[in-house]
């Protein structure tokens, strides 16, 4: 029932694709009006004997805070959505819906995994080497050096399920790319992940023109700074862009040139879309958020990322390099304590 | 005898609009190798009549430690470059050098405007409407609220004296406009910018897409952010340049079109390009780095920056808006000393 198109997209994202879903073995089970999903799926031959439906009449607006849909929410098709897969009737939930609410209830359903305290929001970036993976993009404000290790732990899993890489390299976004550069959590989070043992192919430090470049496979940073990243890159594509059609409409000549190489452009402007579907990391299952104004294609797309996510050992991955993190942060503690004792005697 | 070229783009830059420096009466002191200088000199006719050299052998590498370069670099060109502001025999410094050095040697020579503790790094940056302002990109990573409301202060003044705004609104990045979004620094900050009674057009909080937008003038974030954001956006404009370039050559109808439209896309490149010449703010004296790769274009571009910053009251301005920030922080020193005291007996 989320996002600006309710269940027209969401029946028209599964039409999309159906025979991959078939071929992968993907059911549905779709939470809301039931009359108005019916609808949909009559206009929609063969996608409803994947589909199952769970009715609700209670919806969570696209305004409403986090506290409130935490309060009243319980019951709603985006509250359903997640407790069928607490509760074993799916293996996913893709929504459309309000992303705080999403956010607070399914942290409130599913629970953190041990060792985490918020999930990570995740960006996919068009880049020169395809598609790579970005977080935290706004979700964690604040991060302390365990965060970013933990979000290399999570992303690095997510890329390889979602991407197909089989060995994904991970940078950690910094202001150069020497070991003293930075501030004490990346040269810290830095250090961890050099020596934590983790089964991991850290790459070291980057920065920001080797988002684009897509020089890793996963680029690590604090939710402030991969926030302003991800809006400064979507503001200036958007402004190269609009420059771009504005110098194509200078005069008749300009106009016909772009008319004819009317192909090259409509692939430009393919390359540059980002795929729908950002998953909130970390979670006891796996939850895909996509655009409130997601069409079929995206919505479809945000469907595959779970799928994908759902087939893969990514949350086995995550556990056992949180492990590692568990481990390298103890052996820290006990290092520390040795600082304070009297030296060996040699 | 900075930059990867020397003297014959100084000597040129200062050709390039030779007319321009004479309206405004600009003259030039070059400091370095007086031979090379003077060769230069003599295939520019016109130029030798607003200049003076100062010889020096002794040159500052580009790979040099700031701390190397002010242990042996007193007496080079960077370094006499700057003492001659000191010492009044110029008005501001152009160097295409060391960028670590001349920050570090500047700073030791002219030291701070009082309340100042480093100079902050300023990008000009083209944007949808006209060159806008953001600092800082580089130079303070760790950034407490104080330190970000004189980037708004320093910022705002060069802005004025160099791009003529006559209120030039200002900003501060963060990563929603709400009142409660963003971590302690920046919420603290955006209540001294509002309640501190500066002469100053102050915006309120933006976000990353409205940099490229030019949604205010001058745009005020941490050294740590502000260089991601930088480095991040020359990326993506060069990600999306050269996935243009290949679109383009995708066949031979594109090609055409592209040599068709010829003159908008040299239009739209000349639309991205941002202009050289950056200042660094907070010195008794003005100092303006140019690229080290910068041609006759460029360098003259950084001396515009100088001579506008050299004939404003930009100095003033900073230290009227200082004093403000003096007593905002006084004020909130007394108040929270109140709050500490026995309350008021009504």
């Amino acid at each position: 029932m989320g996002g600006d198109h309710g269940p027209p997209v969401a029946v028209a994202a599964i039409a999309r694709d159906l025979d991959a879903w078939k071929n992968d073995g993907v059911r549905f089970l779709l939470h809301g009006d039931k009359a108005k999903i019916e609808a949909e799926l009559a206009k929609a031959p063969g996608v409803a004997a994947l589909c199952e439906i769970q009715h609700t009449d209670l919806v969570i607006g696209s305004d409403e805070k986090p506290a409130q849909a935490m309060r009243r929410g319980k019951g709603s098709s985006l509250w359903n959505a997640v407790e069928s897969i607490r509760d074993g009737k799916a293996h996913a939930a893709v929504s459309a819906g309000n992303t705080g609410a999403l956010m607070a209830v399914a942290k409130l359903i599913l629970r953190m995994m041990a060792g985490l305290e918020r999930p990570a929001l995740v960006a996919s970036w068009p880049t020169a080497k395809g598609v790579k993976t970005v977080l935290d993009v706004g979700a964690n404000i604040d991060c302390d050096a365990q965060r970013l290790v933990e979000f290399a732990i999570v992303g690095e899993a997510f890329h390889r399920a979602v991407h197909g890489a089989a060995k994904p390299s991970v940078g950690l976004l910094n202001v150069g790319s020497e070991e003293q550069k930075g501030h004490d959590e990346v040269r810290e989070a830095h250090r961890i992940l050099r020596e934590g043992g983790f089964d991991l192919n850290y790459h070291g430090f980057v920065e920001g023109n080797d988002i684009a470049k897509g020089t890793v496979d996963v680029v690590v940073t604090d939710g402030f700074t991969g926030n302003v990243a991800l809006k400064t890159t979507e503001g200036v594509a958007r402004f190269v862009i609009d420059e771009l059609r504005a110098a194509l409409s200078l005069n008749w000549l300009t106009k016909l040139g772009a008319l004819i190489a009317y192909a090259g452009l409509r692939q430009l402007s393919r390359r540059l879309d980002p795929p729908d579907g950002a998953p909130l990391l970390g979670l006891n299952g796996i939850v895909v958020k996509c655009h409130g104004n997601a069409e079929a294609k995206g919505f479809a797309s945000a469907i595959r990322v779970a799928v994908n996510l759902a087939q893969s050992q990514y949350a086995t991955d995550i556990a056992r390099n949180l492990e590692h993190l568990t481990k390298a942060l103890a052996d820290q503690g006990a290092s520390k304590a040795m600082d304070g004792a009297p030296e060996k005697i040699g």
